[in-house]
Formats: C-alpha cells, structure tokens, sequence
C-alpha cells in the first residue's frame, strides 16, 4: 500500500471515531439520537472531513482539532442528505446502500435529526473542548454558516428545487453546483487551513481558488458516474437526475465532453497544487475526487 | 403611556428594523430569501429579542450587540415555527393570522427556508458587524446551539411528536417544554446577558433560574389561552393541542389549577427580580409572558 493510501486510512478512523464521540451522549430523547447516528455512522466517503485534514496540514493546525472540525462538516453534509432525501423534496429512498432516515425513523423524526445535526455542527464549533484560539473558531464559523445558507448551500438547493423540468444553460447549471455543493466542499477545505496557527491570507486566497475547481470537478464527475453507474455501486438511485428531470453536466454537455473537462481540471488542480505548495495528501485527495475510487 | 412601555416600544422597533436590515441582502435565491422574510416579518410578539436587550442592559451591553443577538435567536424561533407547521408534522395552515410559509412556498422551500434562518442566526454571530469580543460570541453561539439541538427545542419538538396521542404525567409534560420551549427562551434570557462587558457568573447563575420559570411560566399561559381564546385572536389554530391530541397544562391540571400555578409562578418570578437585581424590564417583560398582552 502507498504511503498516501496509509495515511488517508488513518484519517479516516480517526473521523469515524469522532463522530462515533460526537455523537455519543446522554439523551432524554434516545429516537432522535438514534436517527442522528443512523445518517451519520453508516460509512460515508467523508471526503470533506479527509479534506480538512489535509488543509490543517498545511498550517499546522492541531490534528485533533482539525478531525473535529471536518467532522462538524460532515454533520452538515449528512443532515442536508436528510432533507433532501425527504419526500416533500427528492423522495429518495436509498441512500449509502440503506433506506433513507425518513423510511426508518419517519419524516418529521427525519426532519428534526436533520435540524438537531444543523445545530450540533456549532454547537461542536463553540465549544471549549476544541482547542483553538477564539479567533479561528469565530472565522470557521463564520466561514461554515455562510456556506450553507442563503448564500451557500441552501440557496443552491432551492434553485435547484425551483429549476426541476426547466432548461440551464451551463452557466446557470454551474452558478447552482457552486452554491449546492460546492459551497460546503470550499468550507471543508477552508475550514482546516483556518485552524492553524500558520495561516496566512496569501495561502487561504489560492486555496480559494482550488478548492472552487475541486469543487466543480466533483460535481461533473458526480454526474458522470449518477449515469454510468448502477443503483447497487452507487449506493443510492442511479440515474436519479435524469429521472428527477434535472439537469446535468452529462445531459447538457453531453457524456464525452463532460469526461473531457473533468480531465482536464484534474491537471489543472493537480498543476495548481504542485506548483504553490505540494501537499501530496491534498493532491491524493483531488485523485480521490478525480477518480471516485474511495 | 407608563415609562416601561415607551422603552418597550422602542425595543420592539429596533428589532423590528434590525430583522429587516438582516434579511435584506443580495441573493441569486430570491424565492428563498422572500420565504425567510415571510416567515419573519411578520409581526411577531418578540419575546425573546425583548428579553435579550433587557438582559443586556444588566451587564451593561451595546444596544445595537443585544438587538443583533436578540434577533439571531427570533431567526431560530422562526424556523422552528416553519418546520413544526410542515405537514410533515404538525400540519397547520394559520400562523399569526396569515397562511403557514408551506401554504404560500410550497413544502420544500419552506422546508430550506427554515434550514436557511437556521444558518443566518450563526452567521450572524460570528460576522465581524457583532461588536463583541470573541469570547463574548463564542459563549453565546455555544449557548445558542446547545439550546435549540438534540438537549434543547429540537429534542423537545420530538420527545412531543413522540408522544401524541399519549398520557403523559406533569413530570413528563413538564421536562418536554422546558427543551421544546424553555431552552430557547432561557437562552435569549442569558444571551443578552452574556453580551455585556459586566456579566459576572453569580448573576448568570440567578438569570438561568429566573429563566427557567419564566419558560415554564410561558407555557403555562400558552395551553390557558390555547383553550381560552378563539382562532381569530390567536393568530393561529385555536385548540390546536386538544385537535392535534397532545397533553397539555390545562388538560392535566384543569383549567382554574393551570390559572393558579401561573398566578404563583409569576408572582415568584416577580419576587426573584426584585430581590436580586431590580431590573423594570425585566419585571415588565414577566408580566407580558403572564399577561400575554403585548
């Protein structure tokens, strides 16, 4: 096994270990506990989480602290799964190879583990046992709220939501990834590098330009593999855009075009890392992006 | 017109223009931004930013801080009042006298509008336009998310979902609201205090005390009204509770028994504040929560 592939396992564990922390307490509500666990412990890529790891490295941020900080991410990640996956949104039924939280638990259990991860995410943020300054937890949150909501994530979902049946122009398709997912992609990438002692304004702009490409090409190649693949590979309804009337990256540009501008902002991210400041795990990341391979 | 209710109403205008001021902001979403206006520009009794800029003035916060966090607060009570109306849950069609955020947007931007709100309240306290220090707005958020999440009103809103149609004693009855109401109502109690470069953690101590009551007491006075006052003058469904077959002060304790401990709890409230630290906006805003009229 490469050396990358070592460490990126090690991070791995020490995500799945602190969300398993994270979100073992004592309740007075044992359901909603249980509902929050189910869409959080069940084995997700936790690319963003991995991602964060990676930029803390960058300026020697606290790697406790950087886990800790990936994974409040990663509980905004699942809990907009949550939502989404609602039938008065996607109505999806699968997610991760499992029935979604609302087909276990119900809608409105589903609904409320989604608000109460929402707000665990700050809660975690905020609290003394994160060991950085003050400064750097006001950024992240600051950072990570904006990226979520109307302006962030939440916006992108509504426009997307708004726009089903209608026909993007591959700007507008854009303008929507960068706000729906790519919004939270850029944060967990932020994110890490804010918690480090060593930050600089400088390195934080270039990562701002990388992370908007990574974030791009993740969702170009999503697209690519919501068509090639099937629903047991992929864990979740395959073709699931296509049926949904959504459009893609894939249905406007078509699947060869599409291939051909994931690869080449795959170079050009792989060129932009190398050449400001080589982060191999960074690097391994934006393949692990490129190719979906874990 | 009394002193206390001139510097009520000047309170209320604050907040009024400060909610505006912070709903109003560029967006490629402008559906999404008109739901969260919708849902909270509306008229509410504003409560809770009420008693945050009351509490501020006991430590001696900047007036502009205490409304900006108050109404960061009524951004969560908001979404709160938009998830629990979704037909996914509570299914009600009438709030503060207009039609729910769902009969107007439709489920799923209601649904993002109040995940929406959710993050503005976070990003509101951690932006650099909240001139308090660091310690001040990671104490607050910390405070905040700890109340509305799984140990708060969202565990709340679900130990109640859960138990619909159930017989549940005083106890029970009694731990449901202090996390479904209370927790939200304590924390715009503390938070305004927690903003003011006086807070000491004796007075913090007796302010969460006198906090707690002033929630159950909040309660208490909502199930009377709720089978006292019809439709019309609620601004939202009458009987909604023995409609939707959930327990409630009344139905457990009789109304003239619910009319008693109400009595007794604010004569106590009143009691508490005025021994300890004699605030009259403190005292004014009790008698609100027991009068219910205004």
């Amino acid at each position: 096994m490469e050396k990358q592939d070592l460490i990126n396992n090690r991070h791995i564990e020490l995500i799945e270990k602190k969300l398993y922390n994270l979100l073992s307490q004592p309740t007075k509500c044992e359901t909603l506990l249980s509902a929050m666990q189910y869409s959080t412990l069940d084995g997700g890529k936790r690319i963003r989480p991995r991602f964060t790891i990676a930029t803390g490295i960058l300026s020697s941020a606290d790697l406790d602290a950087s886990v800790t900080i990936g994974c409040a991410i990663e509980l905004i990640h699942c809990f907009s799964l949550i939502h989404d996956d609602l039938p008065i949104m996607d109505n999806d039924d699968l997610r991760r190879g499992r029935p979604t939280n609302h087909k276990v638990y119900g809608d409105a259990v589903a609904l409320l583990s989604g608000d109460a991860l929402h707000a665990l995410c700050f809660e975690i943020l905020s609290s003394p046992d994160l060991q950085i300054s003050d400064r750097a937890k006001i950024d992240i949150i600051n950072l990570i709220s904006q990226a979520i909501g109307l302006q962030g994530m939440v916006g992108g979902q509504t426009i997307d939501w708004l726009s089903t049946g209608k026909t993007l122009t591959l700007a507008q398709l854009q303008e929507m990834h960068l706000l729906k997912t790519g919004a939270l992609l850029k944060a967990s990438i932020l994110g890490g590098y804010l918690a480090g002692k060593d930050a600089n304004s400088e390195q934080f702009k270039l990562l701002d330009f990388i992370a908007e490409k990574i974030g791009l090409l993740f969702q170009i190649v999503d697209d690519i593999i919501d068509t090639t693949e099937d629903t047991i590979t992929l864990g979740k309804t395959a073709n699931k855009d296509l049926l949904n009337n959504k459009a893609t990256y894939v249905n406007i540009l078509g699947l060869e075009r599409a291939q051909q501008i994931a690869n080449d902002l795959h170079s050009e991210i792989k060129g932009l890392i190398q050449a400001h400041k080589n982060s191999e795990q960074l690097a391994y990341l934006a393949d692990c992006v490129y190719y979906r391979n874990s």
